[in-house]
């Protein structure tokens, strides 16, 4: 018994050139159609280059609404050539109101769903916090109201499945991909910009570039569930000078539910990966390996603390 | 600035003979100590053979108290080596009262602390539910209440550092990794008795084994913390045959803050590891990832709940 999706993960460069990315995430989306792909994952922020090097108020230029410009030319893409894309964008929700969100284009083009980032980084070369405002969804009077409805942290549901949609940061972050996997998420999705700082020595680059590999891998793991990840490759200078500016390490994966890599890109080249993913495999790997049966809910109140101290 | 301490590993096999058992134990430990080790870490009910391979009344014989046989042998090895020591015990609170038990001995001989294990297996050959009584250590009435002390998955201190102690399945849970780290743990470590079924195929086992260590050095990762992790090596038969038995894989290792190898033991030697740890390097490497700066505490109330339905 298996239950196969055919996935595509996009990784490009990015230009000072809206038009140039949406090409280069194009030909990437028609690629993987072409080879079957019912489910594309693109990289997060793909209009733009990483703008976040630097704060400038002018830079809020490049938001958008949803729906808008992003939504309409991949929602037609996606009713063109029948998948599910799951595309980022620096989102304009009101006048000095702006995040960092992933949506779900549906195969007929509507939008099946967004997932406003709900872990902002603020690190030198990444300044988000000035960008990005922390998702909302579900924060308030939800807390351990077992009869609410699910809130935050929720899949989007398309015609592939609960789609666990998060957004870079938030993937060192276990509470978010088991809050997903609580909701019946069936698959991780990160859309993610991240890379090494030139500077660095490069095995200090080389740990950072495994870290980040590991954690998602080991959602996966923990939670028996898929992970889908896509990053942007090539250099891009800080326009202020005050960075060595960020080699973005692209190295896109698919892992399965046992951690185990399913498809791997390269550090520096534009790729189309494409995997098929066995939907039943979650279920016959939680059989052997039953954690979510044995979590200790009674034991777990302090996970809502800053510190235990 | 660094702030070194070295730490040993001891992996073994078992036998039916415990006087034997906590000879190679022994062993493993002086080697460790001459070479300047001031923490060591067993694997898990290193007295015994992995017993919960079936379910048996007379097997509770087994079991000890605290402070009893296990914690008197290895508190005079503490006191005459001058090192702190993480054992593993079957212990009996009270009749028809057990728990699966690791004890950290300080330098001077005494129970530093004990800690229960929390998270309970129970699958074919590993039938842990039936002898071990999930710890209930700050279980009731702390959930919530922020001004009370913390309690549950609190790390144990010693003249080496805040031990951040787990025991085996628990490694397969990032909550517990989680709020040791917020109980304030400068280390985490699991002595673990995990192994292969012999008839599965290969590739299985193999990605077992790799789930195995990437959910662990993620627990490193997303906490900035080292990790430290003791296997047992060796083919154990299963008494009533109803298993293939178990084939331990041994795999000990030693993460850094970054989840990067420090040491590997092999799958099937004797070994005592030696590892160099530098407690420093947490401080630094969470400057650089403050990923406890951004934990969403207002959105994660439905990590109490069982599941999001």
């Amino acid at each position: 018994m298996s239950r196969i999706l055919r996935a595509g993960i996009v990784q490009h460069a990015c230009t000072e050139d809206r038009t140039e990315n949406l090409a280069r995430s194009e030909a990437g989306i028609r690629l993987a159609a072409g080879k079957g792909a019912k489910l594309l994952l693109l990289q997060e922020l793909h209009t733009s280059v990483y703008f976040c090097q630097y704060e400038s108020t002018r830079l809020f230029d490049l938001a958008e609404t949803i729906p808008g410009p992003s939504t309409e030319f991949f929602g037609a893409l996606a009713k063109e050539l029948e998948l599910v894309i799951v595309c980022s964008l620096f989102e304009k929700r009101a006048p000095g109101l702006y995040h960092n969100t992933a949506v779900v284009l549906e195969r007929d083009g509507s939008i099946a769903g967004k997932y406003r980032k709900m872990h902002i980084p603020d690190d030198p070369g990444y300044y988000e916090k000035f960008y990005f405002t922390p998702g909302d969804a579900g924060v308030a009077g939800t807390l351990g109201a077992s009869t609410a409805p699910p809130a935050g942290f929720v899949p989007i549901v398309t015609s592939v499945g609960k789609l666990g949609v998060l957004v870079c940061w938030d993937q060192w972050y276990p509470e978010a991909a088991r809050l997903m996997a609580l909701a019946g998420a069936e698959l991780l999705l990160y859309p993610t910009a991240i890379g090494a700082n030139p500077a660095d020595a490069t095995d200090e680059q080389e740990r950072q570039r495994e870290a980040w590999i590991t954690v998602q891998r080991a959602h996966a793991v923990a939670n028996g569930l898929p992970v889908l990840v896509a990053n942007r490759i090539g250099f891009e200078p800080d326009p202020t000078s005050q960075t060595p500016g960020a080699e973005f390490w692209g190295s896109s994966f698919a892992a399965g539910p046992q951690g185990e890599f399913l498809a791997q890109a390269s550090r520096d080249k534009g790729e189309a990966s494409i995997v098929d993913i066995d939907l039943e495999r979650s279920e016959n790997v939680r059989r052997w390996w039953p954690f979510l049966r044995d979590r200790r809910i009674d034991a777990y109140g302090d996970l809502v603390r800053r510190f235990r101290d």
